[in-house]
C-alpha cells in the first residue's frame, strides 16, 4: 500500500486488537471509510502521540471499536481529492484533527455547525478521527497509518513555514489549549496559568505567550519542570509538590486557568483558589473518574467559574496555524520512527514525552 | 426604644444567644456599632425572613458570633443621617441588603470597588449586614429589631410604587436572583431554568420574565408547585420527584439556569444536562456540605460552565428596584409580625414560606 493512488480499500496502519494494544498494536491492514467525493486522502509523513490514544486503545473513556487505528495529529499531502473539495489539490501539505467529521448543517439544522463551531455539532454526522463511523457508515481510523482518509471539511492546510512535526500536534494539542485561551480573552491584561505541563500543558504556555498575556505561569507538581517551563517562555512557575503552601502564596493571583491534568486526583479546589474574582478556570485534561469534591462556596463568593473546552473547529484550526507560523511558535517535539509506535506509546505512557512524541513515515517524507 | 432618635448606644432585637437559637431568639437590647458621619439609623418597619438567617443562626457556615440579631432584608425609614450621607435625607424610605460594608478603595486599593462591584470586595473593611465586624471594630446587626445602623454608601433609596413588603425580600432573595440574570445575558433569545422554587427561585422566574428571556422553566422537585409556577409566570415546570425521565426529556434545552438549591443532595450532573452547547448554570444556593461529584465530560464536551454569584452592589439593587417598580414585578410574600419572629422563622425552617415570609414591625408602619 506504498504506491500513490486512491479509492484503495485497504490501507495498512498499527491495530489495536483489544483493551491491552498499547505497546501491542499489530502493523496490518484494515478499511477506511467507502470514498466519497467529499474526501481526502492522505499519506501520511507526521503524527502526534495524544493521551488520547492511549485513552482509546485500554477502553478508558467507555468501550472502543476494535480493530482500532489512534492517531488524530495527523499530517501528510493530499493524494487523492474528491471532486467536491474546493480548498484542497493533490500535492497540498495537509491535517487532520480529532474530528473527522460534523453534521454540517446536511441532515438536521444545527446551529453548532451553521456558524462554523462544528467542534460543537453533537448530530448524527458527527464523527472522531478514530473510533468513530461516518454517515455512509465506514469507520474512522487515525495516523498510525500509512494512509488516512478524512472528509475534506476537517483536513487543513498546513501554511508554509511551519515544520510538519511542528504542525502535527497543534492539531490536537495544539488547538485544545488555543481554543480556550483564545475564546475566553487571552492577552493583553490578562494574567493566565497552566496547569499540567506535558503535551497540552506545553502548548498552553506557547500560547499564551504569543497571545500577549501579561503574565504566564506553569504549574506542575515537580521542580523539576521549572527549567523547561521558563526555557518555554512562561514567566514564572508553581512546583505544587515541592511549594507545600503554594495554595495560600499564589491565591487570587490568576484570570484565567488552563488545566491540562487528567489524573481525577488533582487538587482541583486549590487550582479554583489561585484565580482572582470573575475568575475562570477552563478544564481540557479528560480524566478517566469524576473530578475532585467541589463546594458551592468555591463559585459564588469571588463569582469563579469552571468550564471545559473540547478542541476547536477547522477555521480556529487554521487561525491558530497562520499564529504559529507568524510568530514562529515551535513546540518541543521528538521525532519517533512509525515503524517504532509500541516503543513510542510506551514511553508516552510514562511520561517521558517532552513534550510530544511525533511518529514519522521516513519512506513518505 | 421606640424614639425617634439615633447616636444611640443600644436597639431592641430577637438576638441568637447559641447555635440551637432558631425559634429561641431572646428580645433584648444590643449594641450597635459605635457612630459615624457616613452612617444611616433606620426604624425598620419591614425584614424579609432569608435562608441565610437560618444557616447562620445555627453556624452552620462556620462558627457565629453570637450574640447574633440576623435579617439582612431591611426596610424602614431613615431617622438619622450622617453627615457624609448625601444620597438619603430622614424620612426617606429606604433599604438594607446583605452587605453592609466594603473597603470602598479606602485603605487598600480595591478593583472591585473601583468599579463598582463593592460584592466582590474582599478587603478588609467589607462586612455582612450581620454577624461582620466593621473597620471602626462595631459588630454588624441585622433587622429582626426595632432600628438598624448601616453605612449610607450600602443603604439604597426605595423608589415610589413599590410596597416595603414587595421591596424587602429583593434585597438580597431579589438581587441573588437579578444579578446572574442580568450578568449573564437574560433576555430576548436565551431560555432560562430556575431550579429550586422557594424565596429565592420564586424570584428568579419573576426576573427572567421581566427581562424578556425567550422561555422561562421552574424545576423544582414536587408536583406540587406546578400552579404556583405557571401563575408566576413561567412557561413550564419540571417536577423532578414526579417525572421520571426529566434528565432525559429536557437534556440540553436551555441556556442559563440559577440553581438556588442549598440542598448538597441536589442531582446537579442531570441538571447540567439540562443546558445546552456553551450553556452555563449560576450556583446561588450555597449548601453547608460539598457539592455532588461532577466529571470533567461535564464541561468539556459541550463547552458547559459551572459559576457562582453572590448578591450584587448597591448600583444594581437599585437598578432592580427601578425594574420592579416599572414592570410591577410582586414578590408572593406573608406578612408575619416582628412580635411573632420565633414561630416565623421556624415555619420558615418548614419550608412553609409561600415564598417570602416578611417580618413587620406594626408600631413602626
Amino acid at each position: 500500500m506504498s504506491s500513490r493512488q486512491g479509492h484503495q480499500s485497504t490501507f495498512m496502519g498499527w491495530v489495536g486488537l483489544d483493551k491491552s494494544s498499547i505497546g501491542k498494536m499489530k502493523w496490518q491492514s484494515f478499511e477506511p471509510k467507502p470514498w466519497e467525493d467529499t474526501d481526502v486522502d492522505i499519506r501520511v509523513t507526521h503524527c502526534g502521540i495524544c493521551g488520547s490514544d492511549l485513552h482509546t486503545l485500554r477502553s478508558g473513556w467507555g468501550p472502543t471499536m476494535y480493530p482500532c487505528v489512534v492517531g488524530h495529529e495527523i499530517v501528510g499531502i493530499a493524494v487523492q481529492v474528491g471532486s467536491k473539495v474546493d480548498h484542497i489539490k493533490i500535492g497540498d501539505r495537509v491535517g487532520v484533527g480529532a474530528q473527522a467529521d460534523s453534521c454540517q448543517n446536511r441532515t438536521v439544522k444545527c446551529s453548532s455547525c451553521a456558524r462554523g463551531h462544528e467542534n460543537q455539532c453533537f448530530n448524527i454526522g458527527r464523527c472522531d478521527t478514530y473510533n468513530g463511523v461516518f454517515l455512509n457508515g465506514g469507520k474512522s481510523y487515525g495516523g498510525y497509518a500509512e494512509y488516512n482518509r478524512t472528509p475534506g471539511h476537517f483536513v487543513v492546510r498546513i501554511p508554509e513555514g511551519l515544520e510538519s512535526a511542528h504542525a502535527a500536534p497543534m492539531l490536537c494539542a495544539g488547538i485544545t489549549t488555543y481554543a480556550p485561551l483564545k475564546n475566553n480573552g487571552c492577552g493583553p491584561g490578562k494574567r493566565v496559568g497552566i496547569i499540567g505541563i506535558g503535551g497540552l500543558g506545553h502548548f498552553g504556555i506557547l500560547w499564551a505567550k504569543a497571545l500577549g498575556a501579561d503574565r504566564v505561569v506553569g504549574i506542575s507538581r515537580k521542580e523539576s519542570k521549572r527549567f523547561d517551563v521558563l526555557q518555554l517562555g512562561a514567566d514564572a512557575y508553581i512546583a505544587t509538590d515541592d511549594e507545600v503552601s503554594w495554595a495560600h502564596d499564589y491565591a487570587g493571583s490568576l484570570d484565567l486557568i488552563i488545566c491540562t491534568v487528567s489524573s481525577p486526583k488533582m487538587p482541583l479546589r486549590d487550582y479554583m483558589g489561585l484565580l482572582d474574582i470573575n475568575g475562570l478556570l477552563v478544564q481540557v485534561g479528560a480524566p478517566e473518574d469524576a473530578l475532585p469534591t467541589l463546594w458551592a462556596f468555591d463559585f459564588i463568593l469571588k463569582s469563579k467559574s469552571l468550564s471545559g473546552s473540547c478542541i476547536g473547529p477547522p477555521k480556529q484550526i487554521e487561525e491558530m496555524l497562520q499564529l504559529a507560523a507568524e510568530k514562529g511558535v515551535k513546540p518541543w517535539v521528538e521525532e519517533r520512527p512509525l515503524s517504532d509506535a509500541n516503543h513510542a506509546i510506551i514511553d508516552m505512557e510514562k511520561g517521558l514525552a517532552r513534550y510530544r512524541y511525533i511518529l514519522v513515515n521516513e519512506q513518505h517524507v
